[in-house]
């Protein structure tokens, strides 16, 4: 197997002194996590839910450019008149585009012209923000709407990566394996109980944060516990051994079918050769750390695991009042910056009382539905499409992943995806 | 047009005297539900969703060889060693199956033999059912639940039988048309407040429930107001000459796909002809009556007419509060015993302070996915798979419809359909 | 397995004294093909290229309407008016019409409409044909062409009905067991020599030909010989036993495709039972007989059987020049007016100088593409899309089958079908 | 429209002095037309059709390692040994292999691999060259089906690369637009008879062939005429403008299907500018040069074309004597080494009495199927697949194209696609 190391990419700093550095970071971020990659690995998209990454690095400039330049900077000129049609992602309000499908088979324009596409409209927002004392205070908002939607992206070229490296049978590498934790065994998971009653949810206070956090509310829950960690891989191939994939009592119904048509027998990534399972990672094939949190596993998968241990999974309503409760802070979680790229196991000695693993590390699938916060309302214009047009049929994740960037993440926030997703970093959390 | 007209269907009595009076009355019922039906029409299936009607026949008879017969009837031989694979619908606890989407090509068996079917096996019920006192109490709740499951097929009957004749350009009726309320225009629609708090929702006490319904438990609510009867279908005509069919923004992003897939510019059935909109109905193509509820609408559909209203659908916990809260009752509504088959306007006078049509007439969609209530568990065996593998990506509808048997309605009762369905008598109840 | 046994179908004469009783007798054959179904056989479509009897029953109908009586009957009412819709097979001149995938979601008109049709029509016809003095030739051109269609309906009845029964794990047999040549074994085939040279193919002389045939021409074939019958089930067997089927460099690309795709393992309707291997015919699951000639193979298992025999199939040129130089006759020959629905095995005593089965028992595959012959022009207006516009892409086949009628075919007939159709009675006779 | 220029190809000598230098010649000769092309353009595959650059590279040279240096070369190392499972083209003879829809997902190998992968090949094949004389003489044999393979690939890059560059809406020119004939108006067709008779046609002679060529075999045709030149876009025109596109009467079944559901309306790349019709080209969006000859048409389109026009397209026989009687040659023609990658027009003053274009500038679709010849037969092993398993389906096409190498064409060459295929250099020939 050939590998292409490269070093671990610089860590973001989470405070900086002013918005012109923080968009300077955050921009400088993107680039660097896509230094890795030759051309070819840029522009393919095999499956339908990857996009290719110089489409991504694309896609977040013409962001920049539609809501904050051709906006608030008088006699800009765009960059190039078709890249409106290539690089708009789904909104509506702004025209026709390139189908989503379709976004694979574009060669053109290539790395190096979008790459040119990113300093222009750099160096154009540089003078945008130079001059931002002037500027209404939609500017500031939508100004963090792009920061924050550029870390978005982060994470998706981070899990778009893997997947686009892991189809080739070489098994290449993104980056040489990281110095990280190795532990043998995670210890037992512990019970941790949460009192019920009628509690707040939804964000509430200063900074940012998405639309479909807003309209902070009541719910009522009854007493519950939480285990105080992921659920790992020892774990959930016990599952695998005992004939979990092969049993349909354990499965919704079109996870069932999913398993049968797509011939699931472990969660994506995992090959079992000759010397037991491996892993596609970001470093190449692996032997499955034993200790590590079970990853890359569907809704379906995740609820099915919990269905055979006769548990269930949390809601977000109670993820997000047991975060509350427990002080989940970021500390000690594995995100983007720490360059692993793969959730980590906790320390043997972890103390069983406190909630591992709440922030980064993995996405855990709740069993909530991503619908409306009571009193939503859609925006107008194009950023009114951002996250409520997608308000059926996903599920909620919460808790950020070793691909979320450390300041991206908060308790209250809101992730969703398709039940059959798994190329993200997802993982279970177990309740009762 | 040739009609093929029919007596209406006579109503079953929802208070029989015994347990086997109440089999035969609705086993019968079944029976007269497809009395107007050539046998050409029991064997198709146009779409995957709409099952044959001899199918249906077939399937619920099954169920009582299957469950009650071979489980309490010692030395009882099968009617047809082939028909657990030709009429089991989705028990994977029971075997291999035909495929749904080829029920409809399956001629054989033709409908008189499926008639004997059903006349074997309901001689062997009554024979067991004259053993009851002997038998143990989990043959009278299987027995219940073959009951309730045989209602169920026969709201799916009536709507299939609605599908199947629809397909054809000769617009042929059920039955001829019924004698119903006429009405000009419907009073204005009135809100009602319901106050909010910590209710209880779910059912208790006794008599039949589905497992989906058991549970009950504490939620939180805020205040809300609901309208006092369904949106109608004068209201929803001027969605669709507002132009609500071709603007994005009132739409989910799923939905949107589908109105532009499909070409949706008008709910399911109906036509607009030079004389005016018209709907297919069980007796045949008729001009829209304006007072009468929209139906055959979609979740998208519905949610989407909210979102041009700028109000809301509610959840199913708002509809299950305000229903008791309103005293709900079956008194005034419409259901199968009517023999209308067609949801009906409330009177010009009707008291704009009492809450209309919650029960039977359409099914509300809510904004709630049918997600388990809490503590709910898969029973084992077969019937865990009635209700519980079909927990996630579907939305619940409440209330009723008048394709539903009087006696099977109940306000905590749940029903479930993905977003996009249309061929079920769905409507719409706005909420804020 | 329940059968459903009927006197076999009444034998048409070949040798009406009229126009007017051929007309009567083919019309009639088409009522007798389905006198043995029930109305739910005559729906349903289990397959794209299998219509439902009913739709063949108006199909054919609906022909005389709009050719003959619209055309030469002052003042005909059509029966219907959206019977035109309904009923057109492939006809863009005459406007659009249901998608042929949806031929089986209609089950209204029901089948006794399709009589009174049939009924209306024929009295109709009968009264047209009284005048046919007066009527211009071209009159009786079309008539004949409309005898010669509704003969192919009726071969595509017998086939279509035979496939709609299979789709029953019931088995249902269309017919009692007809009594039969049984045959232990076939004698071995023999090679025979047909000289070379410049050869006219195609139709010349008296009588009704397709446009097709038409355009006798030269052509230059080099000496070759033919089997003198056709390929059995026993030397087919051999080829399946030997893995033939499992084995790529028999088969063309598109073929072995097909061959994995669809798990074909056998011809047809072959199921291996514990007792052997079985048959589904016209009279229900039967043995294979081994004497009697393979049938029921797409163009792709001819040919791969050939390859493996180290031969070959011949030209449709070859086969029409041998059969002009054995003087092939129907004598001999199994037809549908025989009832036996199942290509027969030749005599053990049969001469191994004579060809046999060339016309009836199967329709042989020729490596031959369906191209128009030189100088073929189609003709202007509807009848012109009868051949002409399929001349693409499809192999042509040679000879009738059991399910012709004897009075149908000659040996310059071309019937043709694509390369992976196995529904008609196709069989093999090899070349080299 | 951004544009990267790059100097024509160099022509490769059609007479190398030695099988090594022609060697050299010709692997050389896919490198360059590769380099205009930028990392980027080598991955994609946007139709399953077009394979991407890259793979060709790869594949061209899996050919020679796996058919001469693994055969011929004791201890030869396979440079990779993935590379067989990833550059099969089509062979089950040896083993799985990417599924042909899925090489446009794989990055990796990146460009540069494949370029070392090259260079490892032919550096062992110059030593295997040096010591021919001792080898047997299939090593001959394979050697010059390895060249003639590499250059049918060199084909597939020019109209693969072209395919790729058009999907981009930028219009990316492959090379600077050429100095090349420019023609107002071609002069008018003439009419050239051919006498029939029974002729010869097939290869026959010293130097390669395919093995589907083989077999020199009489075949009759009568008395026919060809035009002297390929029709012209200007003709071509004139069918559009007639409504062609919109009318099934000039079109075969398949195709009219095609034309509604692909919503052709002109040939392929054709584009309907404010400023009149364009065509995408390897040198960019050029105005449609009315002289050229048509190409980029389907057979459908082709055959639409003469059907319109009263005329037929000519058979593979009948293209193959008259390119015998007429003494057809390369000179003349537009071929790769040109470099022009363009049809090109006849001069104004070119005989009337002369047969133009028979070699080079665009194939010529045929109303022949790719069929075998009397007497052919596969060869055992892998290379038996070259050629037999497509031998259905598929039309003959003849003559070559401006993308074909010059040395690679002779008259009885048989070049095959399905009918609905249209991004090869395909044009139209009129016969009568």
């Amino acid at each position: 197997m050939s590998t292409h190391p490269h070093p671990v990419a610089a860590p973001v700093s989470t405070e900086p002194t002013s918005l012109a550095s923080r968009f300077q970071a955050i921009r400088h971020q993107s680039v660097e996590l896509c230094r890795p990659l030759l051309p070819e690995d840029t522009v393919v998209q095999p499956v339908i839910d990857v996009s290719p990454p110089k489409w991504h690095l694309a896609h977040t400039t013409w962001f920049w450019e539609t809501f904050l330049l051709r906006e608030y900077m008088p006699g800009y000129q765009v960059f190039h008149p078709d890249y409106a049609f290539l690089f708009n992602s789904y909104y509506n309000s702004l025209g026709s585009r390139v189908n989503r499908a379709d976004r694979g088979t574009l060669s053109r324009p290539p790395l190096n012209d979008i790459y040119t596409y990113r300093t222009y409209v750099d160096e154009h927002m540089e003078q945008l923000l130079a001059l931002q004392d002037t500027l209404p205070p939609a500017f500031a908002e939508v100004l963090e709407l792009g920061l924050q939607h550029e870390q978005q992206h982060q994470e998706l070229l981070a899990t778009d990566i893997k997947y686009i490296l892991s189809t080739s049978p070489l098994a290449p590498a993104y980056q040489a394996a990281p110095t990280s934790r190795s532990v043998d065994a995670a210890p037992p998971a512990a019970w941790l109980p949460v009192p019920g009653g009628v509690h707040q949810v939804g964000f509430e206070g200063e900074g940012f944060c998405f639309d479909n956090e807003l309209g902070r509310h009541s719910v009522y829950v009854a007493d519950f516990e939480l285990q105080n960690r992921l659920v790992t891989n020892a774990e959930f191939l016990e599952f695998i051994e005992a004939g979990g994939y092969q049993d349909f009592r354990y499965w919704l119904g079109e996870g069932w079918d999913l398993v049968q048509s797509q011939h699931w027998t472990a969660p994506l990534y995992w090959v079992k050769l000759d010397t037991g399972w491996h892993r596609f990672t970001h470093h190449g094939l692996v032997p499955v750390e034993m200790a590590a949190p079970v990853t890359h596993v569907s809704f379906y998968e995740a609820d099915a695991y919990a269905q055979w241990c006769g548990l269930r999974l949390p809601t977000e309503q109670e993820w997000e009042i047991a975060a509350r409760h427990f002080g989940a802070t970021a500390a000690g979680g594995t995100f983007l910056e720490s360059g692993l790229l793969d959730p980590q196991p906790i320390a043997p000695d972890a103390s069983p009382e406190q909630c591992h693993q709440l922030l980064g590390d993995a996405w855990e699938w709740t069993y909530s539905p991503y619908h409306a916060y009571p009193g939503y309302h859609r925006a107008a214009g194009a950023l009114g499409e951002y996250n409520g047009k997608f308000m059926v049929n996903q599920l909620v994740l919460r808790g950020g992943s070793c691909a979320t960037p450390e300041s991206h993440i908060r308790i209250t926030y809101r992730n969703f995806f398709h039940a059959d997703k798994r190329w993200q970093f997802t993982g279970i959390r177990l309740a009762r």
